[in-house]
């Protein structure tokens, strides 16, 4: 070893004898990466290269050195600010360039769902909020910003987006989700992928794959499906996002589809995911995802052989189990073939050399430029954009909002969510996320003394106590007006969450999708003092509004809104900002009448029966409901109003390979300037296996200034109607499909039947 | 056509010239069916050969001349009692063997799950009491006399037994499966095969394949699996009764299994049905199932593409929708092979010479057997058995049961079950089933003057009308006991089923699995009193029982009970009869706490952040439950007590094809006889594919007189450790497995590892 290292430590001082290189091949950024992986590759031992297959992280700053005696793969670190991260980075990367044989840098990575889990950085809308702006484009802009800061502290690859399809809303995980549709989440998810990686910092969109569902909503449990489900439905936002964006890198998931662990399975991890959906990355597992084939599948006797296993299958980078700490062992045993592990450490080591981690200077990062990009102004409006958009109008009885300020000159502000910020199950770990402005807080800052704001929470989140409702409806009956925010309330995992009282985000299943606690208790008492309210739902997820929608004079819904939460909700219910965003997952009648998303097969609210019945005329299917949802996806409203007109297609018969284009005239026939989201729907009409009712395959979002008409053209590759047939064969099927054109699922305004040939 | 039919007479009447043979081939019963059946096929025109894969049935005994020119491949006709059946299907049988060309009878079907379904014919329990029996000898035993009934009246096949699981308790049918468990139902189903085949009257397993679990319990929505799921869950019952009993027939399902319509497809059909699982018989469509492929399903565009797609798929016989008639046409046209229409005739043929239709004489329906046989003493008596046996003793506080009658002299019977038989949702037509003894009458039956019992409904199945609770609650507080009669009502479908407010059954799926209506305020407004409590659930599902649970003094579940229900629960109730029935179904927490199998996988309770909350102290996984039944499969109390003791296996090594074999001695230790059932489960400690944490392998039903032991020897071929692997290869892994002896799946005495090599 130690000659070994005397003579890479010449090459790289390029001090060696004419009769060795002058400087590796693999530091010459002017070759191609594959040659300078390759050159590298053989040059590492065995156990070097089992190093860059794992991840190896260490918090002290003072310890880098006689910690990393040797490189590693990835590294993370989530406890320190933004700025002590940076410096523990800067640290970490020059000891690694300088001090370890080859000067392989480590790829520092960390979550950045919603902003980079670091504390100090911009908290942006969580995922789901992302989804419901119903704007690919502001969440790329948002997506570099993340980057950026990332950038800037050194880290070079997000453990994100979430792929997974929220159609359990039980699952804790539904907030970190774009939403229900296939098509949107692939939308975002290559916006997502798109903006990181412009800005140098890899993407890894997750969980591959089809972990979205689990049984129960119980995080981690069983996927049911088959191959033309996984096909058509979870794999569709991972392949679009491969194809459009290609990411550096993607994550296993922790669950099993159809009993197979997906960690386990060369099938699905090397064949489906690089053969058939051409990936070009390196995977890296979900947190202890080898080490759980055998404490949690039990697929494995071993951790041995979970490593064997797991790298077989093509889990290239273990975390955070430190099962591949075998690895090297079991080669030499002749356990297992070396080529696995050169498999896995090239591409791992491609990914370190297109990111330009080999290539760039000691000052590539530089800890007294952090405080300049992280939390920048310009991100901080970003986060507030967002939010803005992300907000859903659900009920506006009267036009009682945007709140008419010359009728409510005192305002009892209620609930739970009404003065606390919730930045999500991925915000950062150690704050206490002051920097989230409340709703409260975004009302006075908005109203200063004009209007009277006077707020108590009446009840919490998730407790049996009712002992603050009298008083909350006191203050109701003394006001003009009552706005109520309830919801449900998330935090990062680690963070005590228990004594938080979380009800939503990772390992926060819930049985009952009614507001938690005594929430419904809060609105009924409140509603009944005959003072107008106003509910705002601050949420991870969809629960059930039955109530509020039958009782509340107004329903806005706020997914997860970041820091500016409270300002985008007060500048909503103000009228400042007109809201556009749509239900990017719908909202169930009832726990028990689910799954209620939109997109579901033809076959599944069967008509022979009857349709549906309700408490007060029970029928059969369901007897006591109807088997729909209370909200459907793309619904949302606005404070003013679009008409649709001059709908045209360029074709009505066309190619497989063909483009369909929509035009449809949109004007706001309102007295607001107003933002739209023009909605095109496919229904195939005859298809040899199971069909959406609709799908949802182009969507716009517009800005009309009042009284002003645009024309909006969405355009559709006929090859989106694809599917996999009974063969699994991915096919276009000739044939009719009705092409739909509208302003939310259950509002389609045109119709036209297409021929497909 | 006409010198056809002449020279076809002349066969028949034997006077044809000697260069004809004498009596066809087909007549002569002494020659193999294969051989019969070519001979019979070849002389057939397609038409002829067509109306074969079809039902033709008309109802008008006067018009069977006019209505079957030619024969027919079956018949049903279920408005008429048993005895008018029986003069129509003599008349019909006589027509067809005399006046159609070549004499074939029709193969006379009718549906039979719980006594066959003509009016007049004995009620026994619905199959999902069947089930809760663990007794499949008595099941036998029951479908020996409904295949007697059905005999002697001229039916020669039911459509049934339903091989369905019952995992999605929001789905009306739950109440005609025997249960959640694939082993258990794979038992039932044998029994009910053979004891039905035993008699000469063929059984139909249904519905083939996956077909219990639909989406959102709504009746025919998709199903989500995959072909390792439909191996090791949903085909398991199949390929046993397949394996086992030989049933004549199989029903295909309407549902599609990952987007592919079961009708529709040749591989699962034929392929996976007949190639994998072995079955001989021949394939009915479920009724309608093939124009669903165009109306339902659009799968196709006319209903011509659905019977060729049927047809090629292996559906042999088209009910209800007629799209076969289009295949002569199609034949003709050049549009289907005939050797489609040969390959299904070929089957239904086999099938009627198998059964004997051909070979039997004019006598083999005699009308005035029908009284002799139908609802005979012995028949009833066999319905009361089962219904004895299918009982469940769920809670039992202070043993207030059986009733002590020196301490209750009155007795206030109240609930919407207390006065009301249930037959189930294949009861039958016409009838209103005062045959179905009730609760207030078996209780009258059973205590004649001795105690005063008084009746109330105080509400009904499903209104929200509570005007009835005050008067109910006043009777209770006079008298010295409450029992409440809860539950859910059914009844055949077609029968004005939402006017007699029905809430279980086909066509009949519950959003939500609490009590319907205003039973759980009843019960309430019940117990308010302070008076004992027993709670009686009638239903043909779990319900929601988490209230009755923890307040009732005593709950006694009965599945539906047949026309002796009334009569059995008196008997438990007052100690005549041991409760000897388990739950072949899991109870749910709560509506959103499902699926709630007991043979979950061991992914589907995350262990890794905690193990459920409550509502006083909230937790994660679930938030406000625990992931767990209220009740569990296997769990049934008993009036007396049973100790296990001496535990051994035959091995502790075991081969694949070995076979293990437990002994355990089971004591009663209390002061009454009764039957106890001891269970077997595995759990497979490391499997490459996802485990269930327990499954049923063997179990049995045993009487123990108190005071004695027995000893009880439950064996298991190793082969039942098989499961389908990641590459669908039916495998038995070698390794360590769990052997479990308990009396209830969460109440395990006995544990053991064993070794497969």
């Amino acid at each position: 070893m130690k000659k070994k290292f005397l003579f890479a430590a010449l090459l790289i001082c390029g001090t060696l004898p004419s009769v060795a290189e002058e400087k590796p091949r693999y530091q010459d950024a002017s070759l191609p990466v594959e040659e300078r992986v390759e050159d590298l590759l053989r040059r590492m031992t065995l156990h070097e290269k089992v190093l860059q297959l794992q991840n190896n992280s260490n918090s002290d700053i003072n310890a880098v050195e006689s910690h990393y005696k040797e490189s590693t793969g990835t590294m993370h670190e989530m406890s320190k600010t933004a700025k002590e991260a940076a410096e523990l980075f800067k640290k970490l990367q020059h000891h690694l360039r300088t001090r370890t044989l080859w000067g392989i840098p480590a790829l520092i990575t960390v979550e950045g769902i919603n902003g980079v889990l670091q504390d100090g950085c911009t908290i942006f809308p969580q995922a789901i909020a992302q989804g419901s702006t119903f704007n690919p484009d502001l969440v790329e802009d948002m997506a570099e910003a993340i980057g950026r800061e990332a950038h800037v502290i050194g880290i070079r690859q997000l453990q994100c987006p979430v792929l997974d399809i929220a159609r359990e809303l039980r699952w804790g995980r539904v907030e970190e989700t774009f939403g229900e549709d296939p098509f949107l989440i692939g939308e975002m998810g290559t916006s997502f992928v798109r903006g990181s990686q412009t800005e140098g910092v890899g993407a890894m969109p997750k969980h591959f794959v089809a972990h979205g569902t689990p049984t129960g909503g119980l995080n981690c449990a069983y996927v049911a499906g088959g191959e033309r489900e996984l096909r058509n439905l979870y794999a569709y936002p991972f392949a679009k996002v491969i194809r459009n964006a290609d990411p550096v890198s993607v994550m296993s998931c922790y669950s099993a589809y159809d009993g197979v662990p997906m960690t386990h399975s060369a099938y699905y991890m090397t064949d489906f995911l690089r053969g058939e959906l051409g990936f070009k990355g390196y995977v890296y597992s979900d947190w202890g995802a080898v080490d759980r084939l055998k404490v949690f599948h039990q697929a494995v006797a071993t951790s041995e052989e979970a490593a064997r296993k797991a790298i077989i299958a093509g889990i290239d980078m273990d975390v955070w189990d430190w099962a591949y700490q075998t690895l090297e062992e079991q080669v030499k045993k002749g356990q297992l073939d070396e080529y696995y592990i050169d498999r896995a450490c090239r591409r791992i080591l491609e990914a370190k050399f297109k990111l330009g981690l080999f290539d760039e200077g000691e000052d590539a990062i530089d800890p007294a430029k952090v405080d300049k990009v992280v939390r920048s102004k310009e991100h901080v409006a970003l986060a507030k954009a967002v939010a803005d958009e992300s907000i859903v109008l659900l009920e506006n009885k009267n036009n009682i909002l945007p709140l008419d300020l010359s009728r409510y000159k005192s305002i009892a502000l209620l609930g739970p969510n009404s003065n606390y910020g919730v930045a999500g199950d991925y915000g950062w770990v150690n704050a206490d996320h002051h920097e989230c402005v409340t709703l409260f807080d975004g009302l006075k800052n908005a109203l200063g003394q004009k209007v009277q704001v006077n707020q108590l929470d009446g009840c919490d989140w998730w407790s049996q106590k009712e002992d603050g409702i009298a008083a909350a409806v006191e203050l109701a009956r003394k006001s003009d007006i009552a706005i109520v925010a309830v919801g449900t309330r998330s935090l990062w995992l680690g963070r005590n969450a228990k004594a938080n009282k979380v009800t939503s985000g990772e390992g926060f299943d819930l049985s009952s999708l009614e507001l938690p606690g005594k929430q419904l208790d809060l609105l009924k008492a409140v509603k009944a003092t005959g003072k107008p309210v106003v509910v705002v739902l601050i949420t991870g997820k969809p629960l059930v509004m039955t109530w509020a929608k039958e009782n509340a004079d107004a329903v806005v819904l706020q997914f997860y809104g970041g820091e500016q939460q409270g300002n985008a909700m007060a500048d909503v219910l103000l009228g400042k900002v007109n809201p556009s965003g749509r239900l990017n997952v719908s909202f169930p009648r009832s726990t028990g009448n689910t799954p209620c998303y939109y997109n579901y097969y033809r076959t599944d609210r069967e008509t022979v029966f009857d349709k549906g019945g309700s408490l007060d005329e029970p029928n059969g299917h369901y007897v006591f409901d109807k088997p729909y949802a209370l909200w459907n996806f793309g619904y949302g409203l606005s404070y003013t109003n679009f008409e649709y007109s001059d709908f045209s297609l360029n074709d009505t018969v066309f190619s497989a390979n063909g483009k369909l284009k929509a035009k449809v005239k949109v004007k706001n026939t309102g007295k607001r300037d107003g933002k739209e989201v023009v909605q095109l729907y496919v229904h195939d009409l005859v298809a040899s296996v199971s069909q959406p009712v609709q799908q949802l395959k182009a969507f716009k979002k517009v800005e009309v200034p009042a009284g002003k008409e645009v024309e909006v053209e969405l355009e559709m590759p006929i090859e989106e109607l694809s599917f996999c047939n009974e063969y699994l064969k991915r096919v276009v099927e000739p044939g009719d499909v009705e092409i739909q054109i509208g302003r939310a699922s259950d509002n389609i305004v045109f119709r036209k039947t297409i021929v497909v040939k």
